[in-house]
């Protein structure tokens, strides 16, 4: 099997930008990675897929295609992979799927979405879209609904209160100030965060991200390609793995079964655990979720996040800083183009070129994509240095 | 690089299926494809992608790791991939670097779509969105009014009359009537094929695939897995192009250069050619597609299309049979299940399983997929008795 390195990354900023189309934003994105390559050029590119929900519904049809040839890849094979919001942490994995497989010496993974030029109502529809249409949507259940429900089953069993989601909130904004493409970059008080008006009880508004526009793109490329390129960030491990898209099929609503068993691989294909990781963007949709993460990839035991929340450990500057970035909280959560932009974010931590927010001394990093409630979800363990 | 191999396959039957699910279609193609196989057990399943457009927007977000989830697949990675028509040949490609990238050693591919369900002018506008949405969809152009333009301009360049369309749809509802999976598994006459009512002219009924609802899957694997199964047909060679989406942008109308590419890039993986080719399934959603297929994928010379058709090469029986399954025409098409399908039938070819339509002595099939109007394109060249 060939090592996968990502030699380049960039992204758009996130934001509100209604008047931009999601081709424009997909060529920001490529630029700033392509650019951030060196020794890769466009007519390398053997490869493309790109994640995308599609919402709003305005090209949902061979958008894949239609992004590539508008920066330029005319001809080269492109497809678009939905998985809801892990749709781009998978397009990732496909990338690397075709370098190791030898079908490609350079593939281009990416996302975008546009959701800032729909009515609240045509949002709101569109967010609910990966959960269980037929079974649970039907019935009225929102997106944020959904993981309320999540967040009252953890409250209930464990030692946890609304502050641990209000602390997860200031320490995403914290990071977010620090990063120029954040959607919203400013820093959030615990007072703040914690009398937000309520989204979906115990979820306030604070505990919820925002509704992002904007691209990503990353560059995978084989061991030969990589020993051309300024720098190379190899892809250790990679793991995927589903679970019901209902929630009412669980056995449980505190562990997203999907995200441990993606971890679980990840971990394995890399040989590594999650002591020996340094820093990790995980998929904060809600405040809860982070904490969810912290379980699922074995940060620390079950029960335990809010511990591990109140220690700081997770701050930038802690032992294991989260979401440096600001996460989907603060950076924002454009859905097809967010799994490709942890990579990003990772991809620049692991090659000093994080500025304000660099983690010290980071050589192993985690990203970690959800898709819907748990439905999909994809980890990567990446190492920088190796080459 | 690893070989990959097809060593199941299977369907529902094609049609008109409105109180069916997508989940129910799919596990009827799912349980054929395992029972094909021998040897495979759903357990051994390591990764799953699926294709489909999402017509009438009934699961759009997460539909993959639903139809695996409902088949038993609990926790198998699974996304759902989406290249309008071409979202199932682009999963079995997807599968095939899977296998590969020795990520996997059996890799289930497969598609889906449910389209009679929705009003006219919903499934209207769903055909439409593989149009390019914003500068061609919204002038008000049709699937089948891009068709008829391309058919216009074939018909202004060459020696070529619509009775060329028409024998295509004669041919294929004559090996669609030997097809018990078949959506229109009816012979048709010449003359009815002649004077049926326009659709967009020069296209007519006849000329135009139906709106049908069904699924497909098949298994590919690894050659340790493949020795192991009843039979095993080789996936020789793979190719994917992307063309521009909207067909205002192109050089040509009456070359599609997606396929163009995707079948050189297939028969030079292959080390194989045109000539070598038993029979292909290509993608005839309308008949004029069918000539351009033959032209792009190298069986006659560019504007000669229109001789072979009239030299009866592409019936069953002839040189180089074409769409024995009975092809988008008289087989259906259910836009994501599509590409897979044509798997599925060159399987069954290769393995001798074709019953009334088996072409003697099949040991190459080509498979043909096109999304939209050829923005996207995946050519699979298949190899028999290669175990």
């Amino acid at each position: 099997m060939r090592d996968a390195y990502i030699v380049g990354a960039g992204q758009s900023k996130y934001g509100a930008f209604p008047d931009e189309s999601y081709r424009s934003l997909f060529a920001t994105a490529f630029e700033e990675a392509l650019g951030s390559a060196g020794g890769v050029e466009a007519a390398d590119i053997d490869e493309a897929v790109v994640g995308s929900l599609g919402v709003g519904g305005r090209q949902l049809g061979l958008s894949g295609p239609a992004v590539t040839e508008h920066v330029g890849l005319h001809g080269v094979p492109c497809s678009r992979i939905e998985n809801a919001c892990a749709a781009s942490g998978y397009a990732v994995r496909q990338a690397v799927q075709a370098v190791k497989s030898g079908m490609a010496d350079v593939a281009l993974a990416g996302g975008y979405e546009v959701m800032t030029d729909t009515s609240g109502d045509v949002a709101k529809y569109w967010l609910g879209v990966s959960g269980e249409t037929e079974w649970e949507r039907l019935t009225g259940t929102t997106f944020a609904g959904v993981y309320a429900q999540i967040a009252s089953a953890y409250l209930d069993a464990y030692d946890a209160s609304p502050d641990h989601f209000s602390k997860v909130a200031v320490k995403n904004h914290a990071n977010g100030a620090k990063n120029p493409k954040a959607h919203l970059g400013f820093e959030c008080s615990l007072d703040d965060a914690r009398s937000a008006p309520v989204v979906a009880d115990p979820l306030n508004l604070y505990h919820c991200c925002p509704t992002s526009d904007g691209a990503a793109a990353v560059l995978v490329a084989s061991e030969g390609v990589a020993n051309a390129c300024d720098d190379a960030v190899r892809v250790a491990g990679v793991g995927a793995a589903s679970e019901r898209v209902g929630l009412f099929q669980r056995d449980s609503y505190t562990a997203v079964e999907s995200s441990e068993r993606a971890a679980a691989a990840a971990y394995e294909m890399a040989g590594l655990g999650p002591d020996d990781v340094d820093f990790a963007e995980v998929h904060d949709c809600f405040a809860i979720a982070e904490l969810l993460a912290y379980e699922d990839l074995g940060f620390c035991e079950r029960g335990h996040a809010p511990e591990l929340v109140d220690s700081g450990a997770t701050e930038l500057g802690g032992d294991l800083p989260v979401n440096p970035s600001g996460g989907l909280k603060s950076k924002g959560h454009p859905i097809g183009a967010t799994g490709a932009g942890q990579v990003v974010e990772a991809f620049k931590q692991l090659t000093g070129r994080a500025g304000d927010r660099q983690v010290a001394g980071a050589s192993v990093g985690l990203t970690h994509n959800v898709g819907g409630s748990g439905g999909a979800a994809v980890v990567h363990v990446l190492e920088g240095g190796a080459l």
